[in-house]
């Protein structure tokens, strides 16, 4: 199995860091709300699949350490909610198998780029965790760790980010050019398949370099946007949500203050894939067992007011694209973009009610089989 | 063994972060020589004390990983460059025992306070390191690994710094008030035994924070700095220069700039070991065997002009000593105090030959005893 160290080509896109106002810290509530949702379901993960007793290195003793990992965990605190179920889960386990009531040693490994926040990750630490923290810098595309070293791994809300922008749709030579939208609308054939390819091979890259990471019996799970079979993005909340961003940097391109071409050559690298689609990847890398796939209950959000949606969407909507945008247009329009982007949906008859907002939260449990290398 | 995971009441000096002109990044260039005079005595370790072929979890497999820890590892470059050292020597060792080319692996933990900032560490990483890279935060007088999972730990320069400064030694009602000074110069017995005392306290919780950690049979190598016996510090350079330091404060006190209560009340919390005292420490404790203790050789710094000698000892007491002044003054005096730093040190007759300069770093080869639990 070839995989580097680290691949550091990759380009990574932070959320915004620190802990202020735009920061990614106080805009992930709804991320917080998809971890909040899979505590039962990483629960039940632990208790039916994970193989104590036949997982490598983990016995009854002084010297057991289980070995997590969240891999783009951002700045917290949701990595440290979604790390203290999985500990919770284990430990439940633990004593049951053993029918003890010590408590093994856990290690945490919080990845994300190397130009992620990790000083402010280390400052929002919760002071009486029961775990060893380690951060690890790099992109999960490439390998993080030594063989055989995790016994679970987690990853939330990361993996429908793309590697990079796939090169064919802001080519205008090609038949793939994504001219009238940022991002991937699944109304164009071709651009449907270059952003899903780029996803199939991220995919894969990533699942190469876990399987040699991840003990024979490990779990994994894996939480990303995804799309129901036979939606389009355009259909979705996120979808109109990025739409109204593109009328906005047009605005910005008629008035002059960034240049057409820019907006043009401008593309969200994310791509929400389908169960299917996902199955699909996992069966063809063949290193893990599909156990469990399911879309995430949306607990509905108490929003009372209009302009409660419009800020939240804003504070949403920027805290995920910012670093994005400040790469591609730079800084100086950052401020004007979302302030009218807010207008714009405060102007548009978007109504967030469940049912025309069909994007979903799929969560996928994986084990790593034993019987391949 | 009673060990918290993370002693977080730890008091923390950070070194200046970033790649600033004032920052520890651009300032360690002492440190810097330091790690590299103990390239030759970590090859000289490695090839004749570790005893590969007995070591736990290392064999001639493909899931043979060496776990290294630097602990105190501040920002970088020098901690990458000990962390080669080491790697190459092990890689060395390992070739010859197994007779074989390929490589085991090697997962590296840079360790220091939470508040170190991680973020430039990251950003200065080798491209084409041969690790897979960690950063681990927290005081190193607590735990801060899984039992047994360490198998070669590195500190250099940082455990001269206490966890605290004693507390006698600010105490105006004390027999061991230091009033006449910033450090522990060594003239006056009631402060030197509290600095003494605390550092030893602070060595015994390192060395039981360690025990656990390494597995037997692992090294670790500590340098730090110390004071052959019968020297005290009010003879070395360091003092000298902390005299000026503390004159300079007095100066700030008598112009009102500071209260001379504040002036009064400030230590720099080190302390400088003999080797006697270190060897005694260390046997006391009992868990690590003195496989080697000596003097480095201080390779003479090629400053051509008495300017570039100013301004290289000011910014290196400055790296040093900035955030410890600022969290006890502000941070308003600290270009003040500097800038006078600089000029009373060129009006000294304070010569650096290496007669007048006896502090030395002290390099120590520990090992994990096998027989002890």
């Amino acid at each position: 199995m070839a995989a580097d160290m680290e691949n550091t080509s990759m380009k990574s896109y932070p959320m915004v860091g620190g802990e202020g106002p735009q920061s990614y810290a106080q805009n992930s509530s709804s991320q917080k709300k998809v971890v909040e949702n899979t505590k039962e379901l990483i629960h039940e993960a632990v208790i039916e699949k994970l193989d104590l007793q036949n997982l490598p290195d983990i016995s009854y003793s002084n010297n057991t350490t289980f070995r997590i990992a969240d891999l783009g965990c951002s700045v917290g605190p949701n990595t440290f909610i979604a790390v203290q179920n999985i500990i919770d889960a284990i430990q439940s386990k633990y004593h049951k198998t053993y029918n003890i009531i010590g408590n093994p040693e856990f290690q945490v490994f919080f990845n994300d780029h190397s130009d992620n926040d990790f000083n402010t990750l280390f400052r929002l630490l919760p002071p009486s965790r029961n775990y060893f923290t380690n951060s690890v810098p790099g992109s999960f595309h490439g390998r993080l760790f030594p063989n055989s070293s995790l016994h679970f791994v987690h990853s939330s809300t990361a993996l429908h980010w793309l590697s990079k922008v796939p090169e064919e749709v802001v080519d205008s030579k090609s038949p793939a050019w994504n001219k009238g939208s940022i991002i991937c609308t699944g109304l164009v054939k071709e651009v449907s398949e270059a952003y899903s390819n780029q996803f199939n091979n991220d995919m894969h890259t990533f699942l190469m370099a876990r399987a040699p990471e991840i003990v024979h019996g490990g779990l994994m799970v894996l939480i990303l946007l995804g799309l129901p079979d036979g939606v389009t993005m355009s259909q979705t909340a996120t979808g109109m949500n990025f739409e109204i961003l593109r009328s906005c940097l047009n605005d910005l391109a008629n008035l002059g203050l960034v240049k057409q071409e820019e907006v043009d050559s401008f593309n969200i690298p994310f791509y929400f894939p389908s169960p299917k689609e996902m199955v699909g990847i996992i069966e063809r890398n063949g290193y893990f067992s599909v156990e469990k796939i399911q879309e995430l209950s949306k607990a509905s959000t108490k929003l009372v007011t209009s302009m409660d949606i419009q800020l939240r969407v804003t504070s949403h909507i920027r805290a995920i694209a910012e670093s994005l945008i400040k790469e591609h247009f730079g800084h100086e329009i950052v401020d004007e973009l979302f302030s009218r982007f807010q207008n714009k949906f405060a102007n548009s008859n978007h109504t967030f009610t469940k049912e025309n907002t069909p994007d979903i939260d799929l969560f996928i449990l994986l084990k790593r089989k034993a019987w391949i290398d």
